[in-house]
């Protein structure tokens, strides 16, 4: 049995109710047998030390059903489980709520998965060393890429590889958007304004295209991978909103096109984020929302990878994987 | 102490041994000190059990040094290891002599990983059954795609989902061909000859443009992935050597390319290795000899991955991220 605490219950946190209940089967008798013995969003939640049915949590998050009186310090704090899954939403810059939910359930000596980037970038060795001297796992491969494997991909299939460097595509918002400005030639402001329309891009959409969410899944991936000390403060970092329909069009008369790239480099130190010339036969000139990452590495040489960046039930595919890698 | 006996020292064996030396002090660290403990080619072999140095063994299988009184069975009866590694060239009909090594390994009570796509395309079943009903692993990422991971992929990156179908280019020679036909229009034979005196093509090139090692590897994927019973005989094969510089200009002059496609989907249960028209824009269009994989699951969506499908050090990385896997 594992007892499952869930911090957040947004769009990634009820994709992991859905995905935990349709996989439900398959994972007893693969030998894990998840129980959901608590959930909470920030205005309250349910508990069950006898385990929860993810469907009816689901019906109860839609219709108001949770208990207000619920608070997730007070379950982390009351309740026993074996691992917690955080997936408040990101602030790169205080790393809260989530750092001290990771911190809380770290504490009480359980395991923790999460999809909240922020604690990982505010304090990533802090909370990997916290992890680590009390014999618990950090698992996090849905802060970056979503259903994309990239960490797991590089220390599960390429182990003993040194890794050079990862340039990579980590921001479906503005590949969205740059794919439609190489395809139309429309004004950046033109395009937003659609993939705001169409729920690509936010309301305030400056995250993205100002490149901040990049940077914080490249500063993310440069500590856990490449061994490197570092914050958000080491990335360069140039977001795409000052390009023009002209320079897209010079770009692809050339047979290239533009597109935001988040590079870490092993030999420079640098972590980057910029509107790159890409050539259109080039793996990272790819289309739409997805997301890709090319991995230079000692001995596989390069290898390259793409697929849903984002996505309710894609990011809990990520999730459902660090589950497995934990109890099975 | 892991003790490692190689079986076969041809390109892939040897490169093993190159990866071996280089990545000594990293494996030490990492709390596993690999002690090579034999090494046999089809001639002769080596053996000591307090360890041979990689670097010596390789030295002296380049000037003749082997021992001809040594056997691989002799040594797999003789020497005490933990783990045997399989790279002797592949047989599709008999499986020989991969696969009786592979059972005398796993009968000895030692691991196995193999780059050997024979056996497992004989008897995948048998094989997995017999390693599994004594407690050992038996394991096989450099048999598909070289450096490129895809069985571990799915595996370890993507587990808990379905995998719904996977397609994918998993032959750099005729990847090559077809790149040149698409880039010169010359005739396949031209090309075949330009690529024979590159090395990239074998002198004897039918398994390869024929799509039998395409079709190898699919019958390895079927019955590892998606729980398929099938062997050689379940895949419909037509390989690249019939396709004509008309055929491939008409395709290129609508925006696509030729490709030769290895595919298994699970709802039909069928596999097929084919030269399938592949839009220019779409994943699978890669050149050269790289290889690629096209993955489709129920909840990550589709995952594309590409990368080097053959070399003596590439091969060898996924050997050893094999043995990572079992012993960290």
């Amino acid at each position: 049995m594992v007892r499952i605490l869930l911090i957040g219950c947004g769009s990634v946190g009820r994709g992991f109710l859905k995905v935990i209940s349709r996989k439900m089967e398959w994972l007893r008798s693969a030998g894990i047998d998840p129980v959901i013995v608590g959930v909470t969003d920030s205005k309250g939640g349910l508990y069950d030390e006898n385990g929860l049915d993810p469907e009816d949590v689901l019906r109860k998050k839609a219709t108001g059903g949770f208990d207000n009186s619920i608070s997730s310090l007070d379950l982390i704090e009351k309740v026993d489980f074996d691992v917690g899954i955080e997936t408040t939403p990101t602030n790169a810059e205080t790393g809260e709520p989530g750092l001290t939910h990771i911190k809380k359930m770290l504490e009480r000596g359980a395991n923790v998965i999460t999809s909240n980037k922020g604690p990982l970038i505010v304090d990533f060795h802090g909370l990997c060393g916290f992890a680590k001297k009390r014999g618990l796992s950090l698992k996090y491969e849905a802060t970056v890429g979503g259903a994309m494997p990239l960490i797991s991909l590089i220390e599960k299939t390429l182990a003993g590889n040194e890794v050079y460097s990862i340039e990579g595509i980590f921001n479906g918002t503005c590949n969205y958007i740059l794919s439609r400005m190489e395809k139309e030639l429309f004004p950046f402001s033109h395009v937003l304004l659609e993939a705001q329309e169409l729920g690509i891009a936010e309301k305030d959409p400056s995250y993205d295209i100002e490149g901040i969410d990049t940077a914080g899944k490249l500063v993310i991936l440069a500590n856990a991978i490449m061994d490197m000390k570092v914050g958000m403060k080491d990335v360069e970092i140039r977001g795409i909103s000052e390009i023009t329909p002209e320079a897209m069009e010079l770009a692809t008369r050339n047979g290239y096109t533009i597109r935001l790239i988040g590079e870490v480099r092993k030999n420079t130190g640098k972590l980057r984020v910029y509107p790159r010339l890409v050539s259109k036969s080039h793996p990272l000139a790819i289309y739409g929302t997805l997301n890709a990452a090319l991995v230079k590495t000692d001995l596989a040489g390069e290898v390259f990878v793409s697929g849903r960046g984002a996505g309710s039930i894609e990011t809990a595919s990520a999730i459902l994987n660090d589950l497995i890698g934990l109890y099975s």
